[in-house]
């Protein structure tokens, strides 16, 4: 094939991103039945009960229609939720896509990224799938190093930063101070991006963070609806930022990003405080359960603001394989630089038993 | 603010996609009650039913899992009804999503994209948000010029060519041996993406350009739910290659780029041979409705091969308001360098009729 030919050599050299296997093919590769599954840090509990009757009603969202390419609906009610203008806020098809539409926004051949060690892979993804570079910062503690990643931020060529928090996989969480005085390094040339796709887990209310968009017209803030929303699979998340940031942005946003679904269901779930309150007192007892869990079995951990948490496996690709064979499916995350790491949701307090039951006790 | 300082030109010039705005908008902005929306190429029709019944059965599709990454169900279905194998199929939120990918994989500053005058807006917002050049090639009778397209593929620099067959807005089709004699002439070293989103609206059966994908692995043929399958609002559309050339569009795919109520109702609805029918017929006579009435009122119209057409209104804005005020919206084509026509959607038989009814006879 030719095609290949113009294509950037990092795009050649990247890897697809890896999904968390469906039960279903991972149970048909070793002939297990899989009973317990915690390994894509979804709800527990399921969806949002308000977002399932409006997705079994679809003669409301219309699906023979485009969705509103503009999410009126959907952005006015993220907007008053968080005391922010509708103009703060942009749908995206899942927060990933706002991961992606920043870097379309701002890489190509010869731009830098910076981003820490262990975190969120789309990051890598999205960077080398524009053919730009990366400047990988080593971990400090398993958590971002944020003052090498400003100092990282200085150098010529780098026009994003991207900062999880809480991380993916690790769990690790900075206070709101502490990324303030961040973003108050970065050249504004450079667009921040803070992912949040787990901060409900952490923060009461909207978000300390949000605050720092009035002062930061390079301040980019992507959240989700697959968390403790509970609506992973139909793809909705939104970034928040000042509305000139955001008319850039919407110039390579795919006009019609955010299905109509996923809106009526997430308008729907941001309404829904009762399940996101049960979602997070469930994450809670579910952390305690394996935290303790893992440390009677003679697990050391790594203290998690998520809704999943690593412990150290030995060798993480041998321990998925028992606990596969004892039906238990959990995230390998070799692939972020952590071989001996595991990474485990938090489930159900059921599920989070037979997790600990499949453990074999560390020798 | 900064960080547009190192956007490209092409970036910031673009000006977003205008949908065909909601009939609430429009209804609100002048007063008027809105009864008849033939503006967007939905399907008069509503959905396939047995979407339907999948889409009000979230149970089923899980909500609150990631969607299966690799769609394996739906590629599987799709494969088996066009006699292709899974792997020459990839699917996108919505074919925007793979004209995108398309663009992604082989677009940046210093390389150019090749498409026709009047050809689907889409194309230039992908080419611009990249920060690539377009090459667009005039129009031969408002269809697309293939010859001067192929030449204008041999210039330094030319990394994609987008045909649309039929095209939006103007419903002008190519034979499927233009067509082949057309992509042979294409340097290999050229992505050619064959945008067939109304194909199902001239052919019976799985139409005879896939033949071409055996021999071209330049060859993107890209499909779509939202028209025939009337599936606009969920967004799933497909891509079929070689799986060479998907190899490379799988790198700069969005990991979860496929909702899981959306692959759910595409799989019903690909099955759905009676509501595929149906709506073939219902477009079928709606054309001939619409041709005759505004051939009736005095209308030349451009010969139409989709579910739409076009017609000579004079000041295409000026008249737009007209049927506005009578409770109809068409859509105003002026961004396609069309200034004088307006394209209306083949509707139900009552809205083609209220459409005629509200446009003028022509002085």
């Amino acid at each position: 094939m030719a095609v290949d030919r113009h294509v950037p050599p990092s795009v050649l050299k990247l890897q697809p991103y890896q999904a968390g296997k469906t039960v279903e093919q991972i149970g048909r590769e070793i002939g297990v039945e899989v009973t317990v599954k915690l390994s894509s840090n979804e709800n527990p509990l399921g969806s949002s009960p308000a977002a399932l009757r409006a997705l079994a009603a679809p003669q409301d969202y219309a699906p023979h229609l485009y969705p509103d390419a503009a999410a009126v609906a959907l952005r006015a009610a993220i907007a008053k939720k968080l005391n922010l203008e509708p103009e703060q806020v942009i749908c995206g098809n899942g927060s990933n896509d706002i991961l992606e539409m920043a870097a379309t926004l701002t890489l190509r051949p010869g731009s830098k990224a910076v981003y820490a060690q262990h975190s969120f892979v789309v990051y890598r993804l999205a960077t080398f799938a524009r053919g730009a570079e990366a400047i990988e910062v080593p971990a400090a503690n398993f958590g971002h190093d944020l003052d090498a990643m400003a100092e990282a931020c200085q150098q010529d060529g780098v026009r994003i930063v991207y900062v999880a928090n809480p991380n993916n996989p690790t769990g690790s969480w900075h206070e709101p101070e502490a990324v303030a005085a961040f973003v108050a390094k970065i050249p504004e040339d450079v667009l921040v991006v803070l992912d949040e796709a787990y901060h409900e887990y952490v923060e009461d209310g909207p978000g300390p963070t949000l605050a720092l968009l009035a002062k930061h017209p390079n301040l980019l803030i992507s959240r989700t609806f697959s968390k403790i929303h509970g609506l992973a699979g139909l793809r909705i998340g939104y970034g928040l930022a000042q509305p000139g940031l955001l008319a850039l942005l919407n110039r390579v946003r795919q006009p019609f990003n955010a299905n109509s679904a996923a809106q009526a269901a997430a308008a729907a779930a941001l309404a829904d405080d009762d399940f996101i309150a049960r979602s997070k007192d469930a994450n809670r007892a579910g952390m305690t359960q394996l935290q303790e869990g893992l440390a009677a079995k003679g697990y050391p951990t790594i203290p998690s603001c998520g809704n999943f948490i690593c412990f150290a496996s030995g060798d993480g690709a041998a321990m998925f394989m028992t606990l596969l064979r004892g039906g238990v499916v959990i995230r390998n995350i070799d692939e972020y630089g952590l071989a001996n790491w595991l990474r485990a949701t938090v489930g159900t307090e059921e599920n989070n038993a037979q997790l600990l039951a499949a453990l074999p006790a560390r020798t």
